[in-house]
């Protein structure tokens, strides 16, 4: 998998339920996604012999970066310079693109600071302090009446807490709700608007091989790219930096992974899971499936309908790869039988224990959620997930309406994703100078509308609300012609306008998003009350539960928040064969020859014409057990040292179950050795001035 | 559209309900579908002052082929030549492939006879007869209690009439259900099960365009093949052929269509329409969409993948692309409209006239079978229709077990795709020595598994019994695996061996059919009984109240069975534009250098060499008029004297929609001109004696 959390914010735009944050308890030597604040000192120690100190801790952890377009990164040099993978940048590769023009084709190289490109709206953050809030939070939530207007306060409280932080640091705040409400944590960071892009090879290195080769290994990809911090529009002059190791990585040393796993499910009951097997993710893939085929016909129209329709293709292959994985793994019996051995064990010392603050009730409840969601979750999905929407021009239709109609409450009583501290990205992203392709707009919102139609039927209210009277694709081409959202400048200025502007503007975008609006709201305050919240609070107290039978040394699932895992580099046993940890440089030329005529595997001009010059034996990609998930593409990979030794960039198709259980029988996360990413900075793109600034600093 | 039968035939294996077999009143000039033997006469010389004698339409239903594969062709020359689409053959040429000769990329050309290659399982069969035989079967359920016994009666009736027929003519013999039951024919052909491949091109200039051309206009496609009929060993020597036009045709003249159109639902209720729109297509599509995404997962994995899946990957674009398109167009209000305001007049005449022998409770009766079928489809689909079996080798061993077992009966009380009459051609196709592949079958059945856990639900007793405790991709593996019904040889032994062979095999595939088989069966009953037959008393009595008032001069729904339509070539007119009736040759190598770089743009060797010496202005493709739908692959295109002007092998995009409505505004149907084919025949591929034997006998 392309480790892009895409898949997963794509999916839990519709889907907020599937971010169920839980914990688990470690079976196997490497499982963990630990919280820098309780790193498994004693278990690193145990099983490697290796006990960093609080400052190795925070100086990762100042090194580690989150990326707005949903993955991870880590500064490389003290001018603020940041390594993730190019498919992490794909996004802004694409919005930076022209039919002229095409950057994911050709790749970009910025040969002097003065060339580095300003990436529209996009943000990188930096996790600078941890602190723990959980009482006042629980506090905020003890005295309410049933679990929806508990959920809420407790959200106001959270509000509450950020913008106090905010105004007595500076900060950027956010307070990460983890172990499902055992925990809050507020989390500062340092954020940075100004981003701009260094270097990204061709797409045909960095994604060689394809969809067919996404979750495999043996792999020979060059996923890299670079990017710059800048501060005042200068780069930005940071404290901490990983170096670069001298001598990359060998078999069986220990490596660990400092970056932002998006989403588990790994502790979610037996009948949660079995909702995911039988209806979230199998109704997920066939939105998939459909969205796929309808971009794969735009496509065919030509190529500029190709280039513009390429970012969104990308995201849907890479997420319906990753679903089908993590689907065909929930589908084995194997799988159930294990989690539900567990459960039943929990479910023993629960019934024995009233003291353990659980009961089997809270199974119960959860179950009946599950019940309530199949009822709710469709109007959810399609009306507040806009799943019926497709079309970036309605998502500003309806941010701008909600933005002017949320910022007249207090930031604690508004909908969280308008609260202050949460603004500044909202207005990023509203006024992106990206481009809007209607030709595209028109056909995602007639397949989404075809396709809200299927599922309510023609006749249902709803759907004759929306399409008022006209076909799918006679109401979206109508939709698409007659807004003027399309233009940022225009966004802006309504913006500026405020209500007034709103109540003036006579645009079909806006008028549709404004008329499905109050059903929207109320779907959602429906789904999060009986659905979400009534959950919550029984997975709050199998928590407390858990915690009393287990102990510590248990992690949180997965939030998009920073998480240290570790492991060792280490191949696995496929059918009775061995798979290498490692591949090398030279195989990728050994492949294209083996593959010639396949799109896929040619490689780009640069490179068919730089085999001589290159280390054939220098190792390229490489595998290692380290416990990842989407949301960790870019991740570095480090040594005791706290040295890059690799680069994140995917898991192989054995790792996609890790979504609901780690196994590190054949999982593996898949990365760029960093001496391969040297020796193709300097001697295939002469980026020598970016060498040295990586490598210059090493010890 | 290519429009080979396989959409319909892949949708009706899952839901016969859509071969709804009704009748249309024209209302436009070139509408209609029309029976052979009864042409609409008053209407052709009014329109085109052209009255076909009785001589005339025997010659040209004589001349007239249906393919096996799900099209239509004609004879072209007294030695049993026969013209068809290269689309309608293509399944031919994928079975006679290998990884070493790719007769679907490079062509076959048969320089002599003795290189005339036999085609697996391939039968033509040429309408011979027709004799109305209405009373006799519609006697047969008139004392049946309910319309399930009825319609039971009915089917034995038409086997012992089939079955007289078969005896007394040696023709095979079919009775047809024509205007829902309002009429029975049957059908004497000519069968042909020794056809031979003559011709055909590389489907790089076959399917020109590919997929994203597919369905559109103006196109360069030379889609036509050549096969000959064999009668013991030797070439067939015929009675009746079309000769070939020494002129071609021009703008504005008549044209006739004589082919197999497969089925259209033209006069269904308005309830009816919007089953389709709402369950029915949208269904299906979704079943194309996951299956499309699974074959082209499996094609990615290197070129002999690719090739494999190719024939499967094909029907599925074509049949995704059709109904997309005809969904596109029942989605719109206005289609809804216009059906609604018919059905309203002809529902105030029956409510005021209760002589014309229906009622109002007639809708209802539909419309309360759409309920039911919403209860029972999915069962029906997945089991009956082996929509969970996505595999060759499921397909085969069902055959034989449901093969032996009815053999076992009279043949009037078998299901009747088993009665007496239909048995050679079942038996040839499980005979056939085509390729099985068992990667395909396994990623194919695998995801037909998924598809059936998500439908159902990984808990379902018959998702139990099936999976029997494994997952789809393990369960999938072990059935293929584990059955020895690849190898044609073992089939045709254990059909010989009949009921003791099967109770000693042991065979998992086998065992499978046999436990599903119960289920599958009652399903079927259940649905024919409780649904299917329901509804077609019901649209019984509908169809003789429109006939008491509309009078004669009205055609059944399309049935794959003989139908002649007539027209005018012309273009249309698309956003204000003219779309030119036709194309040149010399418009390919334009549109090739135009899309340079695109696969399915690139032309063939033979093609790109030959620029020089070809007649770039020789009309390539045309369009026209008459009222076609898929099925009508490959039905010649002919002028007064019933001589060969073009070869059909699509509609126009705007042509989808003729399944439920006809229009002549925009819908167009698509040729290849016959002067094109002669022009490439003789400088492109030097088919020298290909073309002495095509226009040899020209007048």
């Amino acid at each position: 998998m392309k480790l892009v959390l895409k898949a997963i914010r794509a999916m839990t735009r519709g889907i907020p339920v599937l971010l169920a944050c839980f914990f688990s308890i470690p079976c196997a030597a490497d499982e963990g996604m630990w919280l820098f604040s309780q790193l498994p000192l004693e278990r690193l120690e145990k099983t490697y012999g290796f006990k960093p100190d609080a400052q190795w801790a925070r100086h990762v952890m100042r090194s580690s970066t989150r990326i707005s377009t949903g993955g991870s990164g880590s500064v490389v040099s003290p001018d603020g310079l940041v390594m993730t993978n190019h498919h992490v940048v794909e996004d802004i590769l694409q919005k930076l693109s022209t039919a002229e023009k095409n950057y994911l084709e050709d790749g970009f190289f910025a040969r002097s600071r003065a060339q580095e490109l300003k990436c529209p709206d996009t943000e990188i953050n930096i996790l600078w302090e941890i602190e723990d809030v959980t009482a006042r939070v629980k506090k905020a939530g003890s005295d309410a009446s049933d679990p929806g207007a508990a959920e809420q306060a407790r959200r106001a409280e959270r509000s509450s807490i950020e913008k106090e932080s905010k105004e007595k640091t500076g900060l950027h705040s956010e307070v990460v709700m983890l172990y499902r409400g055992g925990q809050y944590h507020l989390y500062r960071y340092k954020r940075y608007d100004d981003v701009r892009l260094v270097m990204a090879p061709e797409v045909a290195i960095a994604f060689f091989g394809g969809d067919g080769d996404n979750f495999e290994f043996p792999r020979y990809c060059l996923d890299v790219s670079f990017l710059r911090l800048y501060e005042d529009g200068k780069p930005a002059k940071v404290t901490d930096w990983l170096r670069w190791s001298s001598r990359g990585t060998r078999s069986g040393e220990l490596v660990m992974v400092s970056g932002h796993p998006g989403s588990t499910q790994r502790l979610n009951t037996v009948d949660h899971l079995r909702f995911l097997r039988d209806v979230a993710y199998p109704s997920y893939l066939e939105l998939l499936y459909r969205r796929e085929i309808a971009l794969q016909q735009f496509a065919l129209k030509g190529p500029e309908f190709k280039r513009i329709a390429r970012g969104d293709l990308f995201g849907i292959e890479n997420s319906r790869k990753a679903i089908r994985g993590t689907l065909g793994g929930l589908l084995s019996p194997a799988t159930f039988d294990s989690k539900l051995s567990q459960e039943r064990k929990l479910q023993a010392a629960v019934a024995a224990d009233a003291g353990l603050g659980a009961s089997l009730d809270d199974w119960e409840r959860i179950r009946h959620s599950m019940d309530a969601s199949r009822k709710f979750r469709e109007e959810f999905i399609f009306l507040e997930g806009a799943r019926a929407f497709w079309s970036t021009l309605y998502r500003n239709a309806r941010t701008i309406l909600r933005l002017v109609e949320e910022q007249a409450k207090p930031s604690s009583e508004r909908l969280p994703e308008y609260r202050d501290t949460a603004l500044p990205s909202v207005r990023m992203r509203l006024e992106s100078p990206a481009p809007i392709y209607p030709a595209l707009e028109k056909a995602k919102l007639t397949d989404s509308l075809t396709h809200f139609v299927k599922v309510f039927g023609a006749e249902h209210p709803y759907v004759k609300l929306v399409l008022a009277g006209r076909s799918p694709a006679e109401r979206a081409h109508e939709l698409v012609s007659g807004t003027t959202l399309g233009d940022a400048a225009a966004r802006k200025k309504l913006l500026a306008g405020g209500q007034a502007a709103l109540d003036q503007l006579d645009d079909p975008m806006i008028d549709l998003a404004r008329s499905v609006d109050s059903y929207a709201r109320a779907s959602r305050r429906k789904y999060e009350d009986l659905v979400t919240s009534v959950r919550n609070e029984a997975y709050g107290r199998i928590s407390t539960a858990t915690f009393a039978v287990t102990g510590t040394g248990v992690y949180p699932d997965a939030t998009f928040t920073l998480r240290l895992a570790a492991g060792v580099v280490k191949g696995w046993k496929e059918g009775g064969r061995d798979i290498p940890d490692h591949t090398k440089l030279g195989g990728a030329w050994k492949l294209a020859s083996e593959r010639a005529g396949e799109d896929a595997y040619t490689l780009p001009k640069s490179w068919s014409e730089a085999r001589d010059k290159i280390g054939a034996d220098v190792p390229f990609n490489f595998v290692s057990t380290p416990d990842i998930i989407g949301g960790n593409s870019g991740s570095p990979v480090i040594n005791r040292k706290a040295e890059v030794v690799g680069l994140i960039f995917d898991g192989n198709i054995h790792s996609l179950v890790l979504d609901v259980v780690y196994t590190e029988e054949q999982a593996r996360a898949v990365s760029v050795n960093a001496e391969a990413i040297i020796e193709a900075l300097s001697k295939i793109y002469g980026m020598d001035v970016l060498v040295k600034e990586i490598i210059g600093t090493r010890k």
